[in-house]
């Protein structure tokens, strides 16, 4: 089968597995593992933030991300389609009594006045609005590259109104790759950044979550009491190396060979391409009532072979990785020309 | 003064303040205040539930409501502009670890195909669905009556789906009065049901939440957690039988104070009253640019002897009660065809 | 009956009744009630701190003081006994995601040595120690006066380990009448103080916090958050405004009819008083096992019409206040005596 | 040096990490990783339990293992030197609303005598108690293994009264070796139970939470709530199987090193065995006062090679586990004598 479901489904490559089975490693929780402090001085370097901190997942990364800017009686504003509000359970409101207001923003991206009508007054009546999520490249948006010059505008509209920004980068690699804007540039707005090492990077686990020393010493507390403090991490921290060696500049591949998936959706008559097109590595296409619904489409595919997730009713999504060869892309695109015909 | 801020701000007339001077009282912590416990029986028979719980504010009221049918991981779907979000200060989410889901809904009533599009999958990623709330009448909405027939089409659905149904029912009142139709009947559908006594009815502090016997039982608890427990609370609910017993039938005096003050504005030729017109209490204009903003009208208001709310940037509200008479309606009808001439 | 159980269950006086009758009153969410503005003005110069908030609990009171100072992460301690851990359902956790740590401290005195050894130590591992909680009179103990040089002396220790100092002053008035040491004298080296003004004071509802404008503002908010926002409060502030007029020196006459029932215990050859001895105007006596528990104790008393509770299996406690007449006190120690015989 | 500070610190054997490097994985958070499939499987029998959940940290399995019995508005009950209470940030209030009551526990061995003089009694004033918590062996008990008969005795007791049973069983392990009971004999009378690979097992990363089907889904939202949810964690899984089935047996060689140490304490004319003695790999010396405090032993004992921990400003903590030869346990107790002279 050829697993497009997600980038979260890549297996470690041999080279990756040395890496991980010759890792000098330590007691991460008394801040002894020396590959686990390599990590995350390397992505601190990378991102352009004081510090890092090395997490077992994007949830985590992103749920201490937000607990930082607010607690209980405060509000952060994101995305309706966030992955931080689709996907992580309102681990901010279960765990943390902090309160959410959605907008449904366009490909994901937040403008000043929406953001300004949506902001709490000053009155014991509401919580405080304090933070500001964005997530760059956007899942649940196709994959979509956030347009620099609006992210850097909100986020100084943002930090003029005295909110924190907080950035959801579990793919920022593949942004990076796909404007050729360096990591560090991309982030310099935000106050703190997660990224995701077992997505497109290939690393089996583990997150990282970015910021100023004083954030990350906060977020080193908050990961041990949600049980986030791992032992001899260095293994996994030498995998998330080898990744940041050797697959970052390979994500141009996965973007290559979603190109000619989003080609396919685009010719199959009963498939047609978000709106916002094919960023980067996600390709997600709207069934016609013709094929049935998303889950008759992924049936379909996977007759002939192929792996996808129905995202919603009506849409199917399609995510290529280092798993995936360019003859399996090809395979993949045929299939859904077929299947989508 | 006339004083169309809200009908929060009444003054207990000389009648309730004898009743209260009078009301034969006891510790209410451990259950043996007569008036507080004559009050709880009242209630639940008015609004056909089992039982009644008294709380010092609607706030607690709601709060605990949703909390009954709520708890940390699960959310809740409502307006976006429901007063148990838009007013206070996200309790549920700050207190209970609960987190929501608004859907702006044309004049506050959610409808099912769009609220089972919001519905959340059966995931780890996601939070469970639990339980919807309305609110009738609906405050930020114009004071806007919900329509009965939709209000038991949604709770029968939502029924169906094994969700929970809160209603928000701070003017309940100002809704039977207005349709002619018992309290019982507009909240059967209804698993709890808030109503206060501090708004249209004139008493000076205190709600109640009802439902059945188990739900008041354990919203007895969550009351002493919240601190809601009072002592000779029989004071309070001696003012709130006695308002039941007078004020409730003069509720239709300021749904016809009301009126004049609405045909006020539609008269106005900078003035427009939102779209949900004025189905009770409440007077919503919307201040045409000319005028400048809300809150340049209601100092033009306050000039006048008139004082108004600004609900939004270009919204002003004025809610009619039983401290103002007659006369003074007209005179704000006045002052309002002036100030938005 | 002669009701010892609580001086919770005071009726209010007449007079009391027409203070409250006769009250000037407007919205005190909207921090307009001329009343409970004086009440709070009053208050917090008795206290001898910058503001005061009226609340519908000391348990509202009391728990938003903890808040004031710890929040989710931190721990506070207190005595085992202390009333905020054993008697208001652990709201601080609940509710607000604070650890406790409690130590069984003989007459309810915190002693700075035991504190220090039970503070925790600055590492990820733990909880980070904020606040010490103290309660003067101690409910559990028997009404007792903590001994103010020893109260003095834990506060300038905590001071200078930077934790903070919150008072459950629900009986202060009680110490200071037993003491004749003023309210604010005792209370100065506290950051917050809760008093009560429903127990031995005789107002049928509520309590303040007492402590600096920037507390008092936080605690407002967080009042509303919990439900406690009351409109026309000032009906129950003049009951409390009253009380501190009217009830404050009368206090002695409680303290006296305790010592008459402390002396009946002490004279009963089956009953003892605890080791606190009387201090104020509660009295716990010890059952001897010929008596058989405290519930048999107190079926025996309400025979002879007295009424009182059991607070442990083996003590039963009687409360003096200002609903007791003397001839009453004279019975209940008669009845004590023989009960006890 | 010789690293006694904690069985935490085992370095991975080459064995170990070769069957990392050889490991089948899949996405662990879509149940697809077999490795982890086969682990969560083979633990389950081991501990006669019908299902278990790999999380990456002991204190994620305790305090899920808390939350599945307990939530806000409850409390449960420990030891006062419980690792839950004094070594988790306290996660179950400031994550859940938990409270907790502790007892000072000789031997860490809860009894139903004491425990129920601690059950809250069942009214508003309280929370709820749902559950007893114990630890075998027991960390800061000096690695006591929990009489099993009272362990029963207090199981029994405890399910009568309806309340949970949990068991944080981090060194469960070694209990077992030590008595040459099985696991799943030791744990039968608990509902869940938590055990760490990461400790003793000489794996580098991770835990187990085991317990019912029901408990175990349940558990599976919390951990991605908590953000452990991880994707191709069979690379972990697979040193923990490795450990299982090369660690288990060589535990014995741990407590007979641990035993020298214990010798050598007992010598030491300066150095005490603490009360509990030395069931286990944790020794624990108690330190006289001509030699300082326990820091400056460490500090002596580190001068001659040897690492190892305070615990109390009296205590010092030494662990045994497979990083460390016969010939270092000899030189460690030499150490041990000569500094403790």
């Amino acid at each position: 089968m050829i697993d497009l479901r997600s980038d979260t489904f890549t297996q470690p490559t041999p080279a990756m597995r040395q890496a991980m089975a010759m890792a000098e490693v330590g007691d991460d929780v008394f801040g002894e593992d020396p590959t686990v402090n390599r990590l995350e001085a390397r992505v601190a370097e990378l991102l352009g933030k004081e510090a890092a901190l090395f997490v077992p997942s994007g949830t985590m990364g992103n749920q201490i991300g937000i607990r930082l800017h607010a607690g209980p009686g405060d509000e952060f504003i994101c995305d309706l389609h966030a992955h931080v509000y689709q996907y992580e359970q309102a681990a901010f409101a279960q765990l943390f009594g902090i309160s959410v207001r959605t907008i449904d923003a366009p490909g994901g991206m937040l403008c000043p006045q929406e953001v300004e009508e949506h902001l709490r007054p000053d009155s014991i009546h509401s919580p405080r609005t304090t933070l500001v999520c964005l997530e760059n490249t956007h899942n649940r948006r196709g994959g979509r590259v956030l347009p620099q010059d609006r992210v850097e505008e909100l986020c100084a509209w943002a930090a003029d109104r005295g909110l924190a920004r907080h950035l959801d980068g579990a793919r920022l690699w593949n942004a990076a790759a796909a404007t050729g804007v360096p990591p560090a540039d991309l982030v310099r707005c935000f106050d703190t950044v997660s990224v995701c090492f077992s997505k497109g990077l290939g690393a089996p686990v583990g997150s990282a979550l970015c910021g100023s020393r004083d954030h990350i010493a906060r977020a080193r507390r908050l990961r041990k009491a949600l049980g986030g403090g791992m032992r001899q991490a260095g293994v996994l921290a030498a995998a998330a190396l080898h990744a940041l060696d050797c697959h970052l500049e390979r994500l141009a591949d996965d973007h290559a060979g979603a190109q000619k998936l989003a080609a396919a959706v685009r010719e199959a008559p009963n498939l047609g391409l978000i709106e916002y097109g094919c960023d980067t590595n996600i390709v997600v296409a709207e069934v016609a009532p013709a094929l049935g619904s998303a889950s008759e489409l992924c049936a379909a595919l996977r007759e002939r072979g192929v792996l996808t997730l129905p995202i919603s009713p009506k849409r199917v999504r399609a995510v290529t990785h280092l798993g995936v060869s360019p003859q399996e892309i090809d395979q993949a695109a045929a299939a859904l020309r077929e299947a989508g015909g």
